[in-house]
Order: C-alpha cells, then sequence, then structure tokens
C-alpha cells in the first residue's frame, strides 16, 4: 500500500503532552509510502486522505511498534546445564569446574560458523518479532577476539535482510576479559578492542560502542579509554554501568554523552543527575534482576525526579537473562520495578527508540515518522503490560527499513 | 496413525527410577490407536514392533504432553485497569471504590453468555495449547450463584468439544462470599454451594470440588461443611489453602483424601506431614507468588523431606495470577521457588496428572499410558525450565480424549 488510512482503532500514539498513552478512542493514521501522513481522531480526518483506501481495524488497539535496546541475541549454545547445576546445588566454582559461564558462551561462539549464528539468532529475534517488536539492538561480545567479534557483528548485519527488522548493532569487545589475557585487561584493550573496533567501523559494522563497567570486568578508567577511540571514530556510545555495584560508569558515560547506561540497579543520584544533564536514556533490565534475583532495586524515584527518560528492554543472552519475551519484560518492568503501564511501554516503544538514536524516526506514531506499529487484540494498553506470558499481536504493519 | 513408531528421539519419559527425566539418548516410541504399546531404546525395540510404520524426528527432545493443574480460565473481563491504578498508587480502597477486585470479575462473568465465555476462554486455552499442553483443569468461580457456577462449568466443558484438549473441571462456588451474602458465609454455603454442588453433579458437570480457605473467604470448619456435601456425592476434593496465612487448610483437606492442596506458602510442617500421609499432591502456583510480590516461600525442604508429590501450574485468572504459559511457570518455579529443572517439569506433567487423578491415564511415557507427548526443538529437558518467554514447541501429539 502507498497510500492508506488505517481507521477503526483505538489509538495509543506514545506521543507526549495529551492523554496518557497519546490514547485516541475513534483514531486514524494516514500511511504514504511507509510514513505516517497524518494521524489523530477519525472525525479530524483532513479532506485529502479521505479518499484514500481505507483499512478498519474494528475497534482494536494500535500502538507503535515495539523496539527492544538492548540485546545478546547472537551467541552460541546455551546455558541450561549450569542453570540446572546451581538448582541442584553446585557452587559457582564447580559450574566454573564444568566449563559453565560466560566462557562456555564465548568457547561455543568461537566454535560457530557465521551462517550458524545467524541460524540459530533468527529463533531468537523471531519470538521478538512475534510480539510486535520492529527493531532490535544486538551486540557482539562473546566472541572477544577481533574475528570472532566482527562474526558476530556480521551476523548480525545479516538477520536484517532475513527478517522484516531494523537492526542496530553494538561493538562489545569490553564484554569480558578472555581467558588468554586474564589480569591483563589494559593488554586486551590494546591489542583487540580497540583494533577490533576500527575494523568493525571501517566495515560498516558498528552503530555503537558498548562495554560492561564492573569488577569483574572494565574499570570507569578503562572504559574512558574504549570510548575515547570511539569517539576519535565519531561512534555513539552506550554502557553497562551500575549492575552489581556502584563505580560510577553512568556518570562516566554521561561525560562522554553516552546514548544510554544501562542495568542501573545500583546507581546513585550523582550519577542519575548526570545522565539528566547529558540525556542519557536509562535502560532497565528487569529480565537480569529477575534471573540473578536480585534485591537492589533501580533508583526509578530519582530518575522520575530528574526526568531521565527510561527504556526497558528483554537482555536477551544465554547467562543472565534468557528471556525472548519483550511483552513480559514489560509486565516484569510493571511488577518488579513498579513501572507504571504507560512507563514500561513508553520505554518499549518511545524511548527504547531514544536510546537508538532514532527518536526522529520511530517509537511514537506521529507524522514523519515511519509507519512501523502493533495491532493488538486488546482494548487498552495497560493489558499489554497486566498479562503474562501471552500474547495478544494481531498484525504488525512495518514499511521499508530502509 | 492407528499403530506407529516415533523415533529419532531423546525421549524424557519422565518415569522414576531410572535416569534423571527417565532419560533415553536415542529413544522411541511405539503407538498403537492413541496409547503407547512400548517405550524405550531404539535398540531395544522389539521384534513385533519392527514393522510399524516409523517417522524419525531428527534427535528432538520429547517429553509427556504438559498438564495444567490449577486454572481459571474461564471468566469475563479483564484486571488491567486495577493492576494500573496500583501501579500509579491507588490504594486497595480507592481501587475497591472503582470496582476492582473479583467482585469486577464477578459482575463481568454474571453478565456474559454460556457463548462469550466459551469464546474467551478459548484465547487463554490456546495459549496453553501452543506450548504442548494437553490437559486442562478449569474452575468455577466467579459466578457466585447456582446458575452463573453452572454456567461457568458448562463453558469449560464445551472447550473440550472445541479443541483437542482433556479438560477436567472444579466446583469452586466456595471462590469468595458474593457481596450479597458478605458476613454471611455460612448461609452463602447454604443457599449456593451446596444446592449447586448437587445441579452440577447431576448435570456431570464437575469432576471434583475446590474451595479458598482463607482469612479473606472460608474457614476450615466451613470448607469441611463443603467437601462433607462432596463427599456425599462421591466428588473428590481439592483447596486452596495457605495462601495468605496459615489456618491449617492443608490438613483439613488432608483428611479428607484430597487430591491436592494448592498455593501453600504458608503451610507448616504439620500440614506436610498430613498431606504426606494422605497422599495429598502439593500443588505450587509461582505465578501468583510473583504477581503478588510474595515473600514467603512454600516450604520445599519439608515438601521434599516428607516426599510429598509437587505439581506447579498457572493459576491462571485475571487477578492474581494472568498468565497463560505453563513453560514460563516453569521458570518460575525453579528461579522464584528453587525447585530444581527436573522438579518443575515433572510438576506439569507426572505431578500434574496426579493432582488430577490421572496418574494412571498419563503424565509420563510409558506402556499402557495415552500417547499424549510434546516434541521440542530442544536437547535437553532442562532446557524448557531455562529459557524465560520462549516457546521451542515443535509439535504436540495428542490421541482422542475419550
Ligand atoms: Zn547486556
Ligand atoms: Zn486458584
Amino acid at each position: 500500500m502507498t497510500q492508506s488510512i488505517i481507521s477503526g482503532i483505538r489509538l495509543a500514539s506514545m506521543c507526549e503532552g495529551a492523554a496518557p498513552y497519546g490514547l485516541i478512542e475513534n483514531g486514524a493514521i494516514a500511511i504514504n509510502d511507509g510514513r505516517i501522513a497524518w494521524s489523530g481522531a477519525l472525525n479530524d480526518l483532513p479532506e485529502p486522505y479521505a479518499g484514500w483506501e481505507r483499512t478498519d481495524f474494528g475497534r482494536r488497539l494500535v500502538t507503535p511498534a515495539l523496539v527492544d535496546c538492548h540485546t545478546h541475541i547472537v551467541f552460541g549454545g546455551n546455558r541450561a546445564k549450569e542453570f540446572e547445576m546451581r538448582l541442584e546445588g553446585a557452587s559457582y566454582e564447580e559450574v566454573a569446574r564444568a566449563g559453565g559461564g560466560i566462557v562456555s558462551t564465548v568457547s561455543a561462539t568461537r566454535a560457530m560458523s557465521e551462517d550458524a549464528l545467524v541460524e540459530d539468532a533468527l529463533k531468537r529475534l523471531d519470538a521478538l518479532l512475534a510480539e510486535g517488536v520492529a527493531t532490535v539492538e544486538v551486540k557482539s561480545g562473546y566472541g572477544l577476539t577481533v574475528e570472532d567479534e566482527l562474526k558476530m557483528l556480521r551476523a548480525a548485519r545479516r538477520l536484517e535482510a532475513l527478517r522484516p527488522v531494523r537492526i542496530k548493532t553494538s561493538y562489545l569487545a569490553a564484554h569480558a576479559v578472555p581467558a588468554e589475557y586474564r589480569g591483563k585487561e589494559d593488554v586486551y584493550i590494546d591489542e583487540v578492542v580497540l583494533p577490533g573496533m576500527e575494523a568493525a567501523q571501517a566495515e560498516g559494522l558498528a552503530d555503537a560502542v558498548d562495554g560492561f563497567c564492573e569488577g569483574i570486568a572494565f574499570s570507569p578508567e578503562q572504559m574512558g579509554r574504549v570510548f575515547d577511540k570511539a569517539k576519535s571514530l565519531d561512534l555513539p556510545v552506550k554502557l553497562h554501568a551500575e549492575q552489581l555495584s556502584n563505580l560510577g560508569g553512568a556518570k562516566m558515560a554521561a561525560s562522554y554523552g553516552a546514548m544510554s547506561a544501562d542495568h542501573l540497579e545500583y546507581l546513585d543520584e550523582d550519577g542519575v543527575a548526570a545522565m539528566a544533564a547529558a540525556g542519557t536514556v536509562a535502560v532497565l533490565l528487569p529480565g537480569a534482576f529477575y534471573t540473578l534475583r536480585e534485591t537492589q532495586y533501580p533508583p526509578l524515584a530519582a530518575l522520575r525526579k530528574h526526568r531521565v527518560r527510561m527504556a526497558v528492554a528483554t537482555d536477551c543472552n544465554p547467562g543472565s537473562s534468557p528471556l525472548a519475551s519483550l511483552l513480559l519484560t514489560i509486565n516484569m518492568a510493571c511488577t518488579l520495578f513498579r513501572m507504571t503501564p504507560e512507563e514500561a511501554l513508553a520505554g518499549a516503544t518511545r524511548e527504547g527508540a531514544r536510546a537508538l538514536g532514532l527518536a526522529d524516526e520511530i517509537g511514537t506514531i506521529e507524522p514523519g515518522k515511519r509507519a512501523e506499529i502493533a495491532i493488538w487484540d486488546a482494548e487498552h494498553p495497560a493489558e499489554l503490560a497486566y498479562r503474562i506470558g501471552f500474547n495478544p499481536l494481531h498484525c504488525r504493519i512495518a514499511g521499508d527499513f530502509a
């Protein structure tokens, strides 16, 4: 359809400044060549659109297509054995001796071809798309050699050709220190992270640079070296920060104008203020919180007070969040973090888009943006947060992803 | 297929006394007219079956079809508005004044026709079946008049004709005291619960009798009166017990030889011992635990010590567990309750069957049982517990449900 009208809808545009969810009871959307030409109440449909072909959706709910702005869906193997060992009482040492932990994912990922990585990632991607997702961020970070990191990013890029989805890649060689560099984090940065970043940029494989700032990974100073390089290559940055402790990673990332800082359970108000000043989005990841049985909550009150934008994402990964449902993530954001349904749905649409630098292109339903929308067998947007393990998607409409 | 062999499978029979999960790496199942004629290692396939038509499933994992032994999938309306109000800070009083709570589900259910209840329940049933479930228990309990309780049970029975599923119904008029009987629980029992039970039994609508034993519902003494009537009608009993406090409900139910006692967060060791002696199954419901953000855990150690059988179920209902995924329930049983993947999977197969009095018919893959099996795109059964919000079902095979 080059020119068409979607009508008979409850329109939750997720635009700000109007009703909650931007809700219009009897709404319509005019789509011209994959872009939204007009949206609003059907009664206000301007004369020029009156003749366009119209499809009625029987009072169904319409929202922007969902955005999963933090995933690791490209990886090898799975960690079910380790999940089971821990529940059977094995210690972390026993799991490690049995080859478990991130090391096992790195081994499996290195051993797999790019084709095999693509095939495996498609299962997880298809699960996301079936829930109305149209944009997915995908990180490297299980290769940890220049070649294996590039292989992961190439696999991620290929997904876009195989499915109707927009993929944004993040170069995450600074995810963990591989066994061969243990205790030599700075050497690893010099020999792998920085040259790999240059290679990824040269091949057009990286849309952003990410890292894991934590006691068990990289310090803020080390991440600063990685971000300096990113800056020199004109690549935007983001950071896994304050997940297990407060190292000031989010504040450091904000000082680089990071698009997002992610996890944030241990973020303090100083870090919140720095993020607010920099416009850095807080990406909250309740799947990891749930899986790790974390008890420290991200500082919702401070984030709200400082008006930091909050996104939510699956963090889909084989270890701390083997979660392939963004709808379930929205429910978890409400049930576990006490976000409101409106905040959580905004987090998986408008703010997810913002976290990826796509705020001008997608994430709300308004003129000028791409016509990427989800149509649901539901009456009210709060239902998308309320139900658990239930997918009410009627269909997804997504334009070209050029 | 009247006579056929399923081969090329990793067979997790869930039979006890053998390997974990009853696992056989290169297994086969001989099916004769919807019943399992033989199962075991392909190498041991007896001569008489050698000529039967064989289908190879490419090394996929096979388990018994899943059993959801505690649901409330027949109901009217939804409670998304109330979910949202609470997250926006409304008090319970404000929610009640806005018409929220179980009262709203009772009103909506009473207002709906049997046809409309069937249509609405099918959405939830289809979500369960898509994950390899073949047997679903369905309770009444939102009608709370004789006619409306019967209407719910008739709707539940009709599901069996509309989908390839076995439905077991539970008469749950003793779920809540309706507004018109507030403070007159015993009058409600005399005027509604007992006559409704007789009517349900006369119409063949009830496979069991259930109740909610709690400070906000019925006392053990009151439930005893309900169970006496059930006994006189030859109906097996079960009970929602010790969910919010310890009233000794499970022990009371065990004294009636209850098939199951369900929830059980506040169960003490005395109650555990009584359940063990009576062979009453403990049905654990992590979806309600999750939704209510409960912090009291069911007494796993005591249940294991006394060898009480443990089932897991969705408790799918519009208030405390709007959860329509039994796979997610299995994950929650592990992640939240620390069940092992083997316990949780047994809870959704073998022990779920036992909780419904179907231990001789379904729940494991062994000769004589019905050929109701699930075939998964997975290598190891622990994967079914490990992943979150991901459905790896390849297909379900279910015989006739006569
Ligand atoms: Zn991550
Ligand atoms: Zn229940």
